[in-house]
């Protein structure tokens, strides 16, 4: 990643934090979205974006998630950009993080045919189609006490 | 709000429910969202949709965000649709929940001079200005163990 795009990242969402919001690094933010079971996947709809929870996996550059094959992120969101958000909110302290990232996802037709990463799904349920979601950028804040 | 709509709301995401996913009624995703200190505010941008956590208060019909007059949430959504999210979930026993309202946002541009809530923001700085959403649809899933 150039420094230019690093510094772009690190300044995007500057204007947002007042106070005791900071900027977290490139490196921070990966490594959060690493150990978080849970995030949001998000497209835009024709009534606003939708928002889903969903488990995943975080790869080199992206991450993975399994989905059922008429599932509405594969119906909706063919070669369109996307979404996916992790945060952390603690309402005893005040105090938390975010992190969001932007990018592209390609649907795995094969099936699990093409070795991928296996994704710890907590839903029932079988989910076949894996989606892998490449990440072009990720920026993140976090909210200190 | 009409059978025809209630019955929309509970049934549009179910496809994507195996297993333990259960839709939660209109009332559980309005209670839900009256307790819950921060979601997640999501409007389309050209990079994909931008979900960002705010802290909030649920009204009647909607919810009021307070924001500086310079945040992305004001520059990019004049009149486009909007997305609020909550959730909440917890990997010890891998349980959760979600709710997804729609609607428009509209700014107060009379910084406090029209009664409304008040917003109890957690990050420092001034945040003068009000953000209303009208929520025209609502909807929720919960995993149960």
């Amino acid at each position: 990643m150039s420094q230019e795009r690093v510094d772009h990242l690190l300044t995007s969402h500057r204007h947002e934090m007042p106070g005791r919001l900071v900027e977290l690094d490139v490196d921070e933010c990966w490594e959060l979205l690493r150990r978080t079971p849970v995030g949001r996947l998000a497209w835009n709809g024709a009534a606003g974006p939708t928002v889903v929870p969903v488990n995943y996996v975080a790869t080199s550059d992206g991450i993975v998630v399994k989905t059922t094959a008429y599932s509405a992120a594969v119906r909706e969101t063919d070669d369109s950009p996307i979404t996916f958000q992790v945060d952390h909110i603690d309402p005893e302290t005040r105090t938390g993080w975010s992190v969001l990232a932007h990018g592209r996802l390609d649907v795995d037709w094969s099936f699990g045919r093409v070795d991928a990463p296996e994704v710890d799904v907590w839903p029932a349920g079988p989910r076949p189609l894996r989606l892998q979601l490449e990440i072009s950028t990720i920026s993140g804040r976090r909210l200190t006490d």
